[in-house]
């Protein structure tokens, strides 16, 4: 295969989408992968700032991720949790010795007055990572899971809940007020991109609060290059997640359709491509009616293989 | 000997102090000794709070507190440091990973509202601490020590730079904004108090920080039980920590006598009973001469039972 010359721009969250960002940092030139971040998931916890999306793509982009737990850092250790548990503080949220390191230095170094985009930027570097990583912006956004009768915490939902509360609809707070990620508006306004690849990750809770930034999905939009989304729901469920949950509980049509129709009912014209499972070949038809060129390939990534294989289709898909 | 029926009430810095407050704690009622800690030297360090005198008194009374090291935590390890370092974080102010756990939990519950005063008493509790630890205001003090030409931070100037500057002079920023303990001031109103000791701590960065709080050491002149302060100058020199440097620098006498000044002067009428060492029996007169009744005793504390004599001597001095 012939080596990309230009760059591509990933949108990510966490796990799920940080395979497919792993599979095309392997299949570009060094250097020319773009991963815009969610951050919507960031939170103040312990007196740390921490950025869970930011940090799987961190660690899974450094080969260092735990692949047994799927979140977190390989060969970890819970010294500091299982002391905090003895003082009966909040361990619901797991904190690995290794890793709490990375949420002492980010938080020291915003502390210092350093941007969450150069803090981002070192610990990419420490790490031995030639892509970029870019938060979606500097201001924190807080993601709210709007839940019967009660209102969560994004972290709250997520990991101390377990995702049990039944969504009935999610909020963005501070997002009116974010400001988009300027490098990453410079890459959408130049000629530099080939492709913009949204990673199969959650829609409402992962990519949503990246488009939702002001000026963000029409840039997005505007930008030269294709813009293909892979679906996170194959065969009806979610690879990774609360997804497919989350689209039962909002009365959704629980298939690559029913992603496709959030995506196009949000953000018009935004997709170019539209990525199926091949489980998933039926739905082509429905969703071409969108107005999105579909392709079918094999979306389920589990060796390293698997995650070059889709990103190559990919790319090769927009040349 | 009988029962202390009153209480105790003991002023303390760190290591040094904490050793005659644990001698005091075994010497009398369960229950009976307030200590009155400084946090004149409390920062925030990585997004966290940290209080190290406090931590000491704690490790220290519960028989945790790690005698090779002479800080922390015993049986201590420290991956979350090794990490931090690979990152390239600061980690001149060593934290183990059960000592940071301590950190976090204290910051988490500062971030929810409770106070200074409560978050040590739930740590207390639950490191099994029946005595009494006070922080000496709920404000942040921070203590600068002036050196030749420069301000440092206290921890900079005592842990990344291990005492080496020459000092000038000490300030306590926002001192002037700090009210004192309230327990302590109502104890310090009761009748309740058999005595209050001084522990032999550095007087120029843990001492005099507590007594420089507004209303902070007329109230402890005016209280009705004596006063006994114990020197931690031994035969010219500190048991522990930078207090004699600091005197060479300050051009003080570094004796017995020279601390005893420093009390006298800056506090007049405050000090019922001096404690010398045994070492430095020839100073007995010329201390005297300042208004203080000498006390002569062994003060070194190098075992359990050489804090516990120390202690017990104070008691029956005052009784």
């Amino acid at each position: 295969m012939a080596v990309m010359q230009k760059s591509v721009l990933a949108l990510s969250g966490g796990v799920g989408g940080a395979k497919l960002a792993l599979g095309l940092a392997d299949s570009v030139a060094a250097g020319q992968l773009h991963v815009l971040a969610n951050t919507g998931d960031d939170f103040k916890h312990l007196g740390l700032h921490i950025s869970p999306d930011i940090d799987t793509l961190l660690y899974t982009l450094s080969g260092k991720s735990n692949e047994s737990l799927g979140w977190g850092l390989a060969d970890e250790t819970w010294t500091v949790m299982a002391a905090l548990e003895q003082l009966q503080g909040e361990t619901w949220f797991r904190l690995g010795d290794n890793d709490l390191a990375t949420h002492l230095w980010r938080t020291a170094q915003l502390a210092d007055g350093v941007s969450l985009l150069d803090v981002t930027g070192k610990l990419a570097a420490q790490l031995g990572i030639v892509s970029h990583i870019h938060p979606m912006c500097e201001e924190l956004v807080s993601t709210t899971v709007h839940s019967e009768g009660r209102d969560l915490a994004f972290q709250h939902y997520f990991v101390r809940e377990q995702c049990k509360p039944a969504v009935t609809g999610f909020s963005f707070d501070g997002i009116d007020q974010a400001s988009p990620n300027p490098e990453v508006m410079m890459l959408l306004a130049s000629e530099a991109l080939s492709a913009i690849v949204v990673c199969p990750s959650n829609p409402f809770v992962s990519i949503d609060p990246i488009l939702q930034i002001p000026r963000m999905w029409t840039a997005l939009r505007d930008c030269a290059a294709p813009l293909v989304l892979v679906s996170p729901i194959v065969s009806g469920m979610a690879i990774k997640g609360p997804a497919a949950k989350m689209m039962v509980e909002l009365g959704m049509p629980v298939t690559a359709l029913g992603v496709a129709q959030h995506y196009c009912d949000l953000y018009p014209d935004l997709l170019d491509y539209f990525v199926i499972d091949e489980t998933d070949a039926k739905l082509v038809d429905e969703i071409a009616k969108l107005g999105v060129n579909v392709a079918i390939a094999p979306t389920v990534m589990t060796s390293r293989d698997d995650k070059k294989r889709l990103a190559r289709f990919i790319l090769d898909l927009v040349e």
